[in-house]
């Protein structure tokens, strides 16, 4: 895969090194999230919004009520940059400049709008729990007329992307490396927890094969590309 | 506390039942998280930035080089909006329309400026590794005037926020109670692992004490909590 394309607006300006436009780097870095953050601007004032989204080649998809403020201000073609953050550590170093953090972040720029198409909107929503759940639907009752009517697709082509990466140990000022203060990496990791049925389930429902990807004690991240490699393969 | 003041921009339109303006709630989202995402506005395109924030009453702070573009642009008194979220659960449904997550979300408005005085410059710099490392300074080397120079400090009133919080089980239809598939809770959380010294640390330096709350298999929003509480007593 080629890299995105490069300019103002998404060129790394700074610690160019831990920077990237690769797509490969940038796709992984967002199917390791479920959640992302959105920025937007509605009459001047940038709002940044926590929500799910999930990738389909070089589309971004995220969803919402049809009354959704966000939503709304959204569909008709708004500017849109969609970020995706993993915090992997805390770095501490032997003078308060050199502290640090890991962290693998993707930026995406692109302009968002609505999946108007009833066929697409479908597809859209059953993709989304497909995507994370693979063969989950096929288990499912189907969605009802309303509940598509209530729900709004947005979609987004990813115009320019990059992604940040620092994945290394403390980097100290070499005349700092004697002083008798511990200095190193303390990582930190988002860990899949154990299942907690429904109160409603019908005794004995056991967990479902297409839920073996979310193994408790597992890291979420691998999780979700897992799922994601799944999903794609059909 | 008293709540924060609502308006069209930080008023929760949907899902009303998860949503609350108490600044006790707000806070503690806020301080159980070493990372935010700021949005902010430059020439007409939104731009979502991952960031490390800090929280003095009611005064975030963000830094960063004095060269990044983030900063330079909101210096001059930008509107900012910034957000964290905690990912605490995937809730799978008898449908795909009740499929949700369980989060922690704290949006906060501002006016983000520069922290000019170069006394309250010095001062926030320190906050910085004394928030979430309480007692480190006294063991770090001084920092340096050049070091002061080169990183440059965001401070932001908190206008207005809202906090939004789902921390329940599966909300299926009444009607889909008795559907054979497993619906439920896959808790999620952000756990600390085993710290990783410096390869250039002097040999038998020990974990020192205010790394205490950092404990290997503790949750990263607890530890963090705790060691604003600490901070906070002084």
């Amino acid at each position: 895969m080629s890299d995105y394309p490069v300019s103002p607006r998404n060129r790394i300006k700074r610690v160019g090194k831990r920077g990237s436009y690769d797509r490969a780097t940038v796709h992984a870095i967002l199917d390791s999230a479920l959640m992302c953050h959105v920025a937007y601007v509605l009459d001047g004032q940038p709002y940044c919004t926590p929500t799910i989204h999930w990738r389909e080649g070089e589309t971004l998809y995220w969803h919402g009520s049809s009354a959704s403020r966000m939503l709304r201000a959204q569909e008709q073609g708004a500017r849109v940059c969609l970020t995706v953050s993993h915090l992997d550590g805390l770095v501490l170093a032997r003078s308060g400049f050199n502290h640090s953090v890991n962290y693998r972040s993707a930026m995406v720029f692109g302009t968002a709008h609505l999946v108007e198409d009833p066929a697409e909107q479908e597809r859209a929503l059953l993709a989304i729990t497909q995507r994370f759940y693979p063969g989950r639907n096929e288990e499912l009752r189907p969605m009802t007329t309303q509940e598509i009517k209530a729900t709004t697709v947005i979609a987004m082509g990813i115009e320019e992307a990059a992604a940040k990466i620092r994945a290394a140990n403390v980097g100290d000022d070499e005349e700092d490396g004697h002083l008798p203060v511990w200095a190193g990496v303390i990582p930190v990791s988002t860990v899949i927890g154990t299942p907690q049925p429904s109160p409603v389930l019908p005794k004995h429902t056991p967990l479902p094969a297409h839920l073996a990807a979310y193994e408790p004690g597992r890291r979420l991240d691998a999780a979700l590309q897992e799922t994601q490699a799944i999903y794609e393969k059909g």
